[in-house]
């Protein structure tokens, strides 16, 4: 796979990432990973400091679907709308089969009265593993570059 | 056309329909459209509930000629600025020479007293028809995240 | 080097120009520059009169390494952190080895007590040159739609 069309298959994969969140459709959210993937979301101070852990970790896709579970049983009331908007990915085949790629993103959300606040910025952080011809992700940690996101914690980033 | 060619192409034209915009070129709008194009402005809670209608509806070019002209004279004033930002899309061929994408897009608005605010942010919900090499909106419907858009009546999305 | 590709090649440096700054690399922001690149911040108020000179100007890439200095001596508290994303650019070749562009951009500003605003937003006004296989900025005016741009002073954009 040549440089510029991995750099666009990601890019494709960050538009159908962030439009299955923001469909709520959730349970198709865990798919986007490797069986044994990780997702952990952090804040750009843990990293600079080099503390490991984050506010969220799973290490596997069965997590995830767990937390999807959660998620649905927790909100029994209509939830916040959310409009990611990504960029483009910086990206490098780091050996055959697997990619990394950095992705800015920008999140808004929809409160229930009409208000559109800008919720979180940050940065995806990915391995990508290549399961047949699609990508999946091996590993996604998401560095909020706020420390303020006790409220993230409900909606998958 | 190849199906990474066609994004490619559906995502400069929507950089080139948001630069006509921001950069107040109202009058080439239109043109991003077929002569019996439609377009559409709603909410999300519309198009959850099943509600056909939006707040704005043109079904052919020169309905969206009209609207440009009736803001032209409404505004006597010196508009407030916007600022769009679109996402990649996510782009299928329907059938040859039609295509369906969803692109996301999140709009700024600039107040004369210099302050900027997110305005809005929704998706595009287009098919397009190729007239010659050129692609052509048959249909856009503007989805707002937001119910409150009155204050959208103003400018194009 | 045909449309396509330069539109991506272009897209792919404007995605490397933000990551630099956001990761607060400042001190490889002039390589994105040629020798005697030209930088410019203004407004689209200014650019509308006919204004010439904008707030922020610098005509080679000396003096963007004397910014980057000065800016390291100013903030000796640690800076706020920002967030750029950048759309689409709609771009054309002038000559041969020579290309212009247009491409939007939003900056978020990350508060010390985790806040996030809609920080500027505007447009790059761009001309490269292929230096090598790189390209590099010959020009490139920064645009702010807002005119109250007195804290932007702080940050390259």
């Amino acid at each position: 796979m040549d440089h510029s069309s991995l750099r666009d298959q990601i890019a494709a994969f960050q538009a159908d990432y962030i439009r299955c969140i923001d469909n709520d459709e959730l349970e198709h959210w865990p798919e986007f990973f490797s069986e044994d993937g990780h997702y952990s979301v952090t804040t750009a101070a843990n990293v600079k400091d080099g503390l490991p852990a984050g506010l969220i970790r799973a290490t596997n896709r069965a997590m995830l679907q767990d937390r999807v579970s959660a998620l649905r049983h927790a909100n029994v009331y209509e939830r916040h709308g959310y409009r990611h908007i990504v960029g483009l990915p910086s990206a490098k085949v780091s050996e055959p089969g697997r990619a990394e790629a950095e992705t800015p993103f920008m999140v808004a959300r929809i409160m229930h009265d009409g208000q559109t606040q800008l919720f979180a910025t940050g940065v995806y952080r990915d391995v990508f593993e290549l399961d047949g011809s699609r990508l999946r992700l091996q590993r996604r940690v998401v560095i909020c570059d706020s420390s303020r996101i006790d409220t993230l914690l409900a909606v998958p980033l």
